[in-house]
């Protein structure tokens, strides 16, 4: 599946300038597909050159061609059809439907629309097929455009591990997040709450990852989803960790494998985006470490350029059936990469 | 309870130039009751002033008068009669039966004997009886000493929010714990391993929290301890903290509490040490804080001088009953402190 | 020098929900001669109780009395005769001559009037006698109160060691800073720029301890401070710690001292608030370590309750004459004790 | 200067588990001139497959084809005749002379012979020409091969910053580092040491910088070096980061330029290896940077794939002339892509 470079689609960026939007800009850098070519975000930084409107905190430099872009404002009906949000839950919620009312296709990584009937929260390994409900969106909403969004961070990392798990039968989960700072932005955690210490809370967090997890396993019925009657439960922790969310799962299933069985079916997991080698899909959405002590984000949050959860540790639980430890990185695989990958299976199955 | 200064009864100290025999000297400087007059270790030790022999890595000074002091050899026979022991599992395995046998009272910190038969885990709060085992242990054995023993340090803070939730019926357990990195000694983890990064794996520790949790809530029946038949789970990860293990527990009763009911017997319960006003207990065994992101291993671990465990964000669960945040200092409460509390306890007793 | 518990001065506290704020609080509690009586802070916080208004953030609780008494706003004539502000620089801008006007004694660790001619810039063992600007300072400005502050917190470390080694002639002064992150209060430094990393840049600190220091050493001439005549040069950093300011420092003598003498001449430093046994007073300002690798600030930062700057690893230096380590305590020798060290000394010599 | 891949020289690499050995390998996978070809380490390894005998530390996985090498004895004589030294100062004392005995050119990052007067001790953007004294040493020791040395990870950064000033006259230079944890090799420093901590000592690291420096800045005279005649002085620090040592730099200078000219110099320096286009070369072996807070060692250690030393923050110095913030990669441009840009240096120079 390859696309020419001359024939780079043109893109947009909602929330250019933040956290968010500078992980799009550094993940569209060389894109064969998507051309960054519009970066919008608040009045503030409007008219200004992206170098200066934004703060740059990646250890890599803003792509040659972005810095001295101008930086306009959401103005729905401008920029290009394609527009990626990166916008927090505030800005979004009134921003983002109104793109799509205008006939932009918004592929938002913002919590604001996750869980509403008709929008899709897809993860393309795991349920491609909830851009079905794009049709039923445009339809009910008058919509020319369209709204997809992408789940929490850290609810990627856990659907991804379940859904290979998913032929066993889900009933029970259970979920212990130990999350990095980079996932609540920036300034986000000020360094003496996190220094030499463990934060035991993330407002909403763990709201999120049960519910989402159950709509993103759950399945389509006519226009709808129906959420998995799996039961999560999760609770979740800051570290002072820079990338990477690691993850303590158990799980009980309807018809338990052996250890052997589920491992082969973590390894094996593959998804559409594997199937139509996608640009940022990564050879195996999941890679099993036999170590001991992996993964560790350190060591294991870049592998597959970000886009591959890494599982370890499977072994017998005494109270679900299997216990075994996750890890993703936050900010690819569970912010702007998860965006774009929706956006290329979009663009392959029509919906761009 | 209080003795008189002049009345401090001389202890021994084995393995005194370690990590918790650090630890046991730093406790015992000012103890109302006991003394440390005999520091040992190895052979390589031996015969060296404390000061030349410790690497001291306290951030307080070395008491007066221990400075100076010579170590001996660990030499059954030598010393007083109660030694607390700091020993590494390794060095325990011979050198606590002798001294048992040579009369003495070791009160260990040490997994080797954990799960003996004859052999009390004890924390005071939860099993003070277990201690009656050393009638058995010495008929057992023939020894005119004893060998009691305290548990994990991660297994502690476990056990006591368990036993301040006995009364509602234990039913099953899972816990994931993100432990400092004082727990492992010293040189213990490399610091490449732990800056910026989680490692999902402590050797032997799922398998230490999941059996001595048993023993220590278990009944004494005869001459042994039934263990306690809840299920329990555990996950064990290392994280970048000096000093506090933070635990995610969740729990499934055999009569769920409500909330309040859970929260209420946490805050207010008590044991034995409360009861006897032992010198190194915390006026409350648990604290529990209403503040919607703690306990906190920073803000937290130093609690009841290190002895009290912080419980925090008691919720419902989706897949037990409850869910709720612990912590507890790992070489306070969860070593040298809670080895301490049991001669404290075997004192008034009359064991000594 | 005992004044009966009693007989405790009411004091107030400016900006008290603040990071110096609540540093004041935590010292001040049990404090022999000051009773923290009157707390105010900016307009949002007014009329609350501390215990909501304020945002603690320290290991220790909020002491017994302060919890809930009732944040005023700071409106001068209001309040005890003595206050203390940890006012941030644009407040105390305004606030505290208004309050000095109004009759009170200001001992601000603010940095806006520092280097004003007739501020007394004080180090109580380094510079006692510039209080008696105070006298100028009223006549100039008409106040009935006074003003008087404390040195930035890298400059206070910089300066008891210069101090000490004064005797020898200062000539020219090299120091780089690593300094906490507590230093910039709270929120402060986003965990994402800290976090394994080194931030060599801390707006105005360079300038600070460049100029405060020849202030600070500087003679009384009249009614003015003429600054020592040493060449300072500060490169500072910021790396990821909590508390404690370390120090490399190398000075060039008039007449350069052995290492002996200049060792004897740090060791036994003494000033003003040791012979007076101020209650805030460590028995050393400077605590010198032979071992080879100290000072440390997880290690040595609360030596003298936080009073004391540590020193280690004096040798020679190929370009200057002599070298160093130091370091301090940054929010209390740095910050809030360091005021209330200049209200103990202004209390015995008459000035309150 | 390119040489088809068909054509890649097999190279050995002793040392080859330890972590410099981990960084030799991989940046030797798809080096277009050198092929990893004989993996040498100690005989506890010998005989091992290299994914068993090595602990690899590094976030990329092995590379293919390395993972089953065997590795073999340090046997002078076998092996290919170019080999890379990662060994520890303890072994290269032997090893090394017995290799370049046997016929072997060995490149090598030890500190074991750096300052051996026949010894180049090289850094090709500095002193290219010191390679002369390899006809010297080979007469001298009756060597038919070679020993050849870079510096300390702390000596590279400030020599390259100081070879780009050398235009105006070194006089005198003072620094002060704060170097990462993976400068200390695995397990090196303990978590315990340096989590929110500073150790300001590493043990002969000061001394290393002093007489490092003055020798790769001194001139060839005959068959010698004469170290250069500036007074250097250092102190050293670890900090709590895993790459990057940042080092605080002052110079006098005889002709002290203005802040224009020497950032200027600065950011034009260029060496031998950016004229020949080596393969390992930056394209500029200084990257200035004009934001006030950098360079910062997570932002920046990787630039130029870790070989260009970042430097910012230059500004005048109150003792000395100039003052500026130097930072590079120590396990990349300090350690094995040093050695292995030697090697280039010296291929194309024609000592291979």
């Amino acid at each position: 599946m390859t696309i020419s470079s001359s024939e780079r689609i043109d893109v947009g960026i909602l929330g250019a300038t933040g956290t968010v939007g500078q992980q799009f800009i550094r993940l569209l850098d060389r894109h064969p597909w998507f051309r960054p070519a519009w970066l919008a975000a608040s009045e503030r930084s409007e008219g200004r050159a992206y170098l200066e409107a934004a703060a740059w905190r990646l250890p890599s430099s803003i792509p040659a061609g972005i810095a001295d872009q101008r930086v306009e404002a959401c103005v729905p009906g401008r920029g290009p059809k394609l527009v990626f949000s990166g916008l927090d839950a505030g800005a979004a919620q009134d921003i983002e439907p109104a793109f799509a009312a205008a006939g932009h296709v918004v592929v938002s990584n913002a919590r604001s629309f996750r869980m509403e009937a008709r929008v899709p929260l897809v993860i393309p390994e795991v349920n491609a097929d909830h851009l079905t409900l794009i049709a039923h969106q445009r339809r009910e909403r008058g919509w020319t455009g369209a709204l997809v969004t992408n789940p929490n961070c850290s609810t990627v990392v856990l659907s991804i591990v379940l859904a290979a798990l998913r032929p066993f039968g889900l009933s029970r989960v259970m979920v212990t997040t130990l999350q990095a700072v980079s996932g609540a932005g920036y300034p986000g955690v000020p360094s003496l709450d996190i220094l030499g210490n463990v934060v035991p809370f993330i407002a909403g967090e763990e709201e999120k990852i049960e519910s989402e997890t159950r709509k993103i396993l759950g399945a389509i019925q006519d226009d709808a989803v129906v959420p998995h009657p799996m039961a999560v439960s999760a609770q979740t922790t800051r570290v002072p960790v820079i990338d990477g969310h690691t993850e303590t799962v158990a799980v009980a299933f309807e018809r338990a494998p052996s250890i052997a069985d589920a491992r082969a079916a973590l390894a094996q997991f593959r998804g559409r985006p594997q199937e139509l080698e996608l640009p940022t899909a990564p050879a195996a959405p999941i890679v099993y470490l036999d170590a001991p002590d992996r993964p560790q984000p350190r060591l294991d949050a870049d592998r597959g350029c970000g886009m591959s959860v890494t599982v370890g540790r499977l072994r017998t639980c005494a109270v679900l059936d299997l216990k075994l430890v996750a890890l993703g990185h936050n900010t690819v695989r569970g912010a702007a990469g998860a965006a774009i990958l929706n956006a290329e299976l979009m663009k392959v199955d029509g919906w761009l």
